[in-house]
Order: structure tokens, then C-alpha cells, then sequence
């Protein structure tokens, strides 16, 4: 459906074809390292990249983020997942290998405000936003022209709380026909059921207009002007069912001062919002981010 | 009793003997600027930096902060402020005449954390806090060493909330004798009663350890690292009868990430606290901060 | 010719119509705020936003920027202008009196390079900068679409040393013709002739991809991952004669470290341009930089 | 000598005995890490914090860095490094163990201005330079007070360029006396002959007063002030026998404006300078900077 897409002449993709990724969670204890790296180079994979965390040696939870280049890959992969298994029940390992090549799939909600929809179609024109945007959907029809213009597929979808589940239906459904793999809130405005959320588990990021936990909720920047702030922020989170209270992936501030009422809030904010929700995008698209316990590890 | 200050030879001290500051708040009008710089043109003195705001051109509050040079400003500075009464009438002004030769007396609570402290020391020593640092009050007698080295008194008085009444009054008594102008509560950690607060409006400025209002209250880095935040923020503001409440002067952050335990936020917010305050305390001192309705104007 | 241009809904134009703004170099002596806040009071001229600064109280150079709203300013404004000569001959003003009604007209320079043009067409769609973008010329036909998408006149004008002097004729007469008051060059890539430079006096503001004075020339980039330096910068000026020597309008940084090969600072840095050149553009465009002595003086 | 030094209260020292680094810099190629890692899992060593960057993944250079807990470190050091000789041939490596129990001996020089030799005595109070301050030299008498009162011994070595050769005999008798592993030149504004600098090669870090390249040289602050710049910096680099082309370890910057003179400008450099001296120092001491061809690989 998006092979036409156009890519700018500016697009960098550096070639990935052969290049793998392990991510692996599991009880703390000697030698897991020295058995991932192990099993790496007994199947001809070399290390590109490695980042490990442990939240306690003792007794805590490992976590390791790993990038490889492996010749032939593609023919290899299901034999190295394969025998993978053993090593990772020994550790009792929660882990999880993806590739360079599969491109994840993305959907990006908006609603009428485009300033994220905007940059991280920018990003991705740019090479910088390893995915495939399957599609847009909208409960406006604003953005339909130069989310078209891009050659990819604009749905409008009219919503609001009195029709949720019908619309949800609809959307899980288009989701679901697309193959998605990530979708991104682009201040969409929408509150998501639990159905919802619970059928996308850490797939959904969302972008809040306040330095959370700062201002959860309504109207944030109204809030922050009448505090009399001197920053104020944006937060890029994995949705879950607690509004505004899912595992926080990246956060950013600027600073105001008295003179911002709070139509310059709203515009120093739109600039924040957009990076910070472009950096939690590329992050997750490159398997940068492992969440635990309503936290995330992000190995930049 | 601070004669013997001793200041380090790398003190800057421009010559501003002749350096005046007119601070107004007043309902918006025509006319206010051209009033009194006209005055002030009368009365020879020459605008250096003049900076001004209102809060809504139609109907709202003007503030405007005014600093000047005026040859033997000592000597008519009592009959400039008569004269100034009968146009501060005219506009219904609050105002405020200040003269950088009359040095502010400050006096700064600490508990036993001592980073904010130093940092307030180090800037007055530079040169560059304006101000006669008259006492160090203390319920720890940790710090004593330190500030008596520098010739600046220190008093060790217990405090505790079973005994805070009592602890108040030796402590305004105190602060009463030493004619202090600014208080300033250097991680002092002890609540203060409404009497005390009351007592000093606007004089009492306090750092808390978290981005407000974000984390109000007890043990902030404890309940960021439980978050699981980005940013970790300090917060400088006026004191009053509300809680961490007060009129916000300064806010910083800096990044953290998953890696930095609670010990690891509270050293990054160490270094955030005492250039916040640092701050805060330089702005108050040269008369750049203007309180109204529980926010604050800082003319930097 | 740009009647047609559609501003997206998103645009924030508040009501401008009788603002107008004072500019104003001279030597510094006593009683000039005085003198021109008098003028404008008796003029009905309301200062909403006043901002001075001598670069030495005793004998420099004193600079002001007034912004007033005046009822009926179209009808006024040439009166205010003939009445203020007198005041200006006696302190010796160099001075200029503009007027928010009339946007400045800019034309935009741009080679092959994308994200400095759309960062422009971005802000100024939403309503930060306040100017008729008139036309769009380059040397590649890259950005024909993006550009004539917003009912902007793109002008594709191949450009190389060999025929520099016949393409600035060119160019110059159909700036002219145009009637612009800015050039933007948003990465354009030529190097300017003398002649063109001399035709528009601090009117053509450049973007350099360096922090500068380092790394002056060509290949910035190249040379800073060469030199190993931890962070990045570009710098906003007004061209002059002297390549990469003109007045400084803003500048910005961003952090790298030793795994960012050329390509990755090639793109930090292309965020970085995009916002210090937006800057520069927004403030020249408010009337908020003066030049003088090859230095700005930039009053936000 | 220094065995009676006085730590703050506040001091944070991890229980590190156990604990040691390695470093490791080679051809790059397959299965390095699953060696190393092998060798330390087979020496019951556990990996806590492992980083490593290769600067071309075909043909280039790899580095590494281990940080590692094992259980009766001190007994067992020595048969670790024997038996890494073999697998460090293997591969061709350069390689450095270290161990946290042997804390490095560090020396300060320093001329008058106190502000950095300041900010390392706090940080090390503080407990987060892992270090022992031997000595501090100076060819003022200035900081003997503060020096000797944290129980430091200071000596006082006047120095010029006529007697260079000399003081420096002197000051190389003195390190090599005190065991001396790290120099930090404190602001010690003389210059040092090559002789000097091949004494302790990688181990002197110095701070330059801009952000370099750009102000190579004398009077930085006075030419960033002359040129207009908006933003002004520091570097903080190894010291080579090319006057401020060492390898740069840490930079950083802050905003200045047209209102700041000179001195306003080397206030606001202060500022900068200890912080990123006192980080480059860590990042040091924390054996996190490998150096190559004068660039720097920090680990952070």
C-alpha cells in the first residue's frame, strides 16, 4: 500500500540489511553476558553496539540491549532464534530479537492540531524514522492534503465519547488490517478505552503537554500560567489505562517568563511537544526502550 | 558587627554610589512612562536600564523598574521621594525608591546539607550577591567553622516542632536586632509558622527540591525516582502560609535517566538547588522581582 | 501577487492594526526617555514594550526600541513622523519609525538543502513571522512544489561561480520588483558579490553551520568531527563583505559525542540551523536588532 | 601524608572494594566482546556497566571499558592480568586494568583566581571525585588557607617564564615525590615546556576559557566580546605540546548578550569553567577517557 511513498533526496538509510537486535530481561546473576556474547560469535554475529542496566546486582533485574551485524541474516534468523531458546531458559530470559530489515509499521492519530504530525512526517522523510507510516487517521479532516501529498493513506474518522467503542471498533479493525506495530497519539485529544489500550500493550505513545507529573490532565498550559511557572514541558509516554500515568520515555522543557500569556505558552509548547515526541518515536522504532515496573530503560 | 567582613580579592564591586532603582506597580494608563522619566529628567537623573510590563494594555497593571545615576544622589535622595508623591498620587502608584549604597542585610537558615550555603557565600565573596550577609542561623552547629572563618556571625539554635514557637521568637528577636531585610532558607528544612511568614512579606525566599508544582511536599527525589521522570527540577519562591505555594522567582532542571538511583538524583539536584537559589537571591537583592497575585514579574 | 496565500487555521495574528514601533541610536546623555516618552504621550501613544541600552553611560552610544499602540496610527503616522524631527535634530538621532500594518516583504534563498526554508514556511504559516513571504528563489527545482503548494512565486535561477554577476542582476531586479525588504539565505550556497551585498545593507541574514568564530569557511562539519569537539553550533548573521564576519544575530549549540561520524552531525546540526536562523528572521523581523559597530544589539 | 584529610559529612563512598575496570582499545573483529566477557565470567568477575564503540565496524579500532564486581579482588588481581596476556595478544590489545581501591593521587596547580581549584576541593568533599588531593601547587600565595584547612599539603612555587626550566625541575621532583597519576591545570595560566608534558603524557587536563576552536589563545573573553558572540564557552582538554589543540574531553556553553561587558563575560565563564573541569576530572578519574589520535572516546 505505501511502496510509492516518496522518500526525499536528503533521506539517509544507512545499510541495515544484515544488522540484528537482541533485547533481553531476566534475573540478575554472573555470566549472562558472557553467554549472549558467546552465542553471538558461535553464529558468526558481530557486536556493534552493546548497553546493559542492572536496577540491583544483587538480586535485581538484568536488562541488555544489543546490535549485531550477521552475513545472510535473513537465512539465518530462524536457526539462531531457534537455538537461542536454550541459552535463554537457562536465564530464564524474557527476550526478544528483531531486524534492521522489518521495518515496523506505524499509525499516526491526530487531531486538529498538525505540529506533531508534522515533524515526525519531516523525520521520516528525512531517513530519520526507521518505519513504514501505514496511514493516518483523523477526526478532522484538515491534514488530509499533505498527509496524500506523501502518498500515504488518510482515514477520517469522526469521534467523540458518545460513539467511542463504535469508532474504536473501526479503528482496532484498520489497525489490525495495516499489520501496526506502534501508534502514535499526535495530540489526538481522544481519551482510549481500556479495550483499547489493552489491545496495543506498550504499542500505544502518547504526547502530554506538560512536564508530567506536573498538570495531569485538562488544560495544562492554562494551569501553568496561572502558577506563574518558569518552564514549561512536554512528556512522551506509553499509554496505559491510569491517564497520563504510563511509563514516562522522554521529557523536555523551555523557558518563560511573565510576559508569555498563554497563547505563547501554547506555541513555546507546540516546539517542545514535537521534539520530545519525535525523539520517544525514533527511540522505540530503534528498540531503544525496555519498560518495567510502570518505568522504562532507555538505552540511547 | 559585619565591618570585618573580609571580601576576596576577586570581589567586583562597580562603583554604584550614585545608583538609584525606582520600582512602580499601577493601574495601566497613557502617560506613566513619559510621567516619570520626566521626573526624573528634572530631577538629573540619567536612566541606565529601565525595563517594564503590563499585564493587559486595556484595563490592567502596569510594573515598570527603573535604574538610574544621579550625581550626589545621597544628599537629594530625601526630597526626590517627596517630591515623587504628588505624581504617585496622580496614577495611584505603589512604589518603591532603593539605593544601591544602602546594602540589604541578609540572613541565611541552613540545616545540615551545606551546598546552598557555600553556593550563597561563594557568589558574596565574588562580588557578586549585594548584599551584607549580617548571620547564619543554624539548628546544626555543622556550618559554624565555615561561616566564621568569613567573619559573618553564626547562631546555633535547636529547632525542632515540639519547641517551634519559642525557636520563632529568639529567632525574629534576632533577626529583628540585626535588621534583617532578606531571609533566606538554604535548605533550612523546618516548617515555619504563619506568625513568622507574616512578619517578613516577600523577605523570605526558599529553595525546594522539586520542579513545583510537580512534587509538592516531603521526600521529592524519592517520589521522582518512583515516577520514573526525565527532568529533575529545583524551584525557588517566595514563603508563605501555603505550602511550597508561594510566588515562584526561578526554576532549572537537568536530565537523568534510568541509571541514577535516588542517591544519584539527590547529588544532580544538589547542583540544580544551589544555582537556582543563587539566582533567585541575586534577583531579589537588585530589586528585579515584583510579587502580584501570587506570581512573580523578575525584570532580568 | 501573494493576495492568495492561505494561512493555516492555526495562525495567531493578534490585532496589530495600530501598533507601531520607535528605533533609536544616539549619543547617550541625560534626558532623552524622557524627551521621547513626552512625545509619544502627547501624541496619544500608548508604550506597550520599551527596551534601552547604553554601551557606556558616560559618552557611548545609546539605543531604545519603543513599541506604542496609538488610535488611528494609519491616519497619524505621517504627522508623527514630520513632528519628531526636531526632537530627533536635537539629540542627533539616527531613528526609525515602523508600523506592524506594514509587513515586511521577504524573499527567501535557498540551494537543495530543504529544512531551513521549511522551518520558515512552518513558523511563518503559524503566525510567528509576521512578513509576506514574496517568493522563493534557487538555484535547484527541488522545492518548486512545497512552495507553490502555499501560493508562494518560487523562481528557479541556476547559479555558479562562472556566472555570478549576470544571475545577481537577475535576482536583484526581481527583488526590486518585488519590493523586499529581507533577504533570507536558508542554506543558498552562493557566495554573494560585493554589489549584491552593498544593494541591501544589513537586509540579508545568513545562516553559517558553525558556532562561530569556529570553523569559519567551507566544510564546518567535516572539521569539527576532525577537531573531536562535544558540541555543535550554527550562527545567525547579517552578511557583510566579509564572509562569515558579519554581525552575529543569534547562535546555539547542541551536545555530541564521539560516536556521531560526520553524517550524524550533519543532522543535529541541520536542528540546530532550522531554529537559530527562525530566531534571527522572527526578531529582525519585529524590529528588535540593531547593528552597530559589526555587533547586534538585540532586544527581546 | 594525606591520610588525615577531613571528609565532609555529606560524603557518598560506595563500597567499591571489589571493584575493577578494564580497558581495552584493538583492531576491530569479531568476538572480542564474547572473549573478554568469557575470560571474566571464568575469573567470577560479574559485568556491571560495559560500553564500547568501534570507530569503523570494518577494519577500524575497538575500545571498551568494563566496570566489574569480583568477590576477593585484591588477592586475585594479579592472576587475573597474567592470565589476560594470552587473550590480549589474541587480539593485539592495548589494555589497562584498574582497581577502585587504588584510588588515583592527584596534584592542582593553580595562579590566583580560585574559582576551579574551589569547585574540585567541593566535589571531592562532597565524595564524588574518587581521588586523593596529594597536593596543591600554586605560584601564589592565595589559597594556602583553604587548602591547608581541609588538611592538604600546599606548596607555593613562584613561577615565570624566565625561570621555567627551573620551577618546573622543582614541581616534576614534588610529583614524582608524591606518586602523582593526575594533574589538573586549575586555571594555572603558565605555560608548560614539552619537556614537562611528555613527563605525564594523557595526564594533564587543563581549562581553556572558550569554546575551542574558536579563541585559541590569549584574552579569549576580550576577543568573544569584540566579535559579538551570543554564546561563550569552555573546553577542557589534555594537554599536548600544541598550546590548546589537545584532545578535548568535555565543553560547554552559556547565552550572553549585548548588555554584558568584559567582566561580565568572565563571571559568567566562571560559572562554566568548574563545571566542565570538574566533570572532565570524573569522567577521568572514573577511567571513562580513552584517547585517540587527539580525539577522545569518554564513556560516560
Amino acid at each position: 500500500m505505501d511502496k510509492n511513498v516518496k522518500i526525499s533526496p536528503f533521506t539517509r538509510e544507512k545499510e541495515y540489511k544484515d544488522r540484528g537486535r537482541l533485547l533481553v530481561k531476566c534475573p540478575d546473576r554472573p555470566g549472562i553476558v558472557a553467554a549472549i556474547s558467546k552465542f553471538l560469535a558461535d553464529h558468526q554475529a558481530n557486536i556493534i553496539e552493546s548497553s546493559q542496566y542492572s536496577n540491583d546486582p544483587e538480586g535485581g533485574t538484568f536488562f541488555i540491549r544489543i546490535e549485531f551485524d550477521c552475513p545472510q541474516l535473513v537465512e539465518k534468523q530462524a536457526a539462531m532464534e531457534a537455538d537461542f531458546k536454550e541459552l535463554a531458559d537457562t536465564f530464564s530470559m524474557d527476550y526478544q530479537f528483531t531486524y534492521a530489515e522489518d521495518r515496523k509499521r506505524t499509525a499516526i492519530f491526530v487531531s486538529k492540531e498538525p505540529h506533531c504530525l508534522l515533524e515526525l512526517l519531516w523525520e521520516w522523510q528525512s531517513g530519520d524514522l526507521p518505519t513504514d507510516i501505514a496511514l493516518v487517521v483523523s477526526n478532522h479532516e484538515d491534514a488530509r492534503g499533505m498527509v496524500e501529498s506523501l502518498g500515504i493513506p488518510f482515514y477520517y474518522i469522526p469521534a467523540n465519547k458518545d460513539i467511542r467503542k463504535q469508532v474504536e471498533q473501526e479503528q482496532i479493525a484498520l489497525l489490525k488490517e495495516h499489520d501496526i506495530d506502534l501508534i502514535v497519539l499526535a495530540r489526538y485529544m481522544q481519551i482510549l478505552t481500556s479495550d483499547f489500550v489493552s489491545a496495543f500493550p506498550n504499542q500505544i505513545i502518547n504526547i502530554h503537554h506538560s512536564f508530567l507529573p506536573a498538570f495531569i490532565g485538562a488544560r495544562p498550559y492554562e494551569r501553568a500560567h496561572s502558577r506563574g511557572v518558569k518552564l514549561i514541558g512536554a512528556t512522551s509516554h506509553y499509554v496505559t489505562n491510569d491517564l497520563d500515568e504510563g511509563p514516562i520515555i522522554e521529557q523536555d522543557i523551555e523557558r518563560v517568563n511573565h510576559r508569555d500569556d498563554v497563547m505563547d505558552l501554547k506555541k513555546i509548547g507546540r516546539s517542545i511537544e514535537r521534539r520530545v515526541l519525535a525523539r520517544a518515536v525514533k527511540w522505540h522504532l530503534e528498540d531503544r526502550v525496555i519498560v518495567h515496573e510502570n518505568k522504562t530503560i532507555v538505552f540511547q
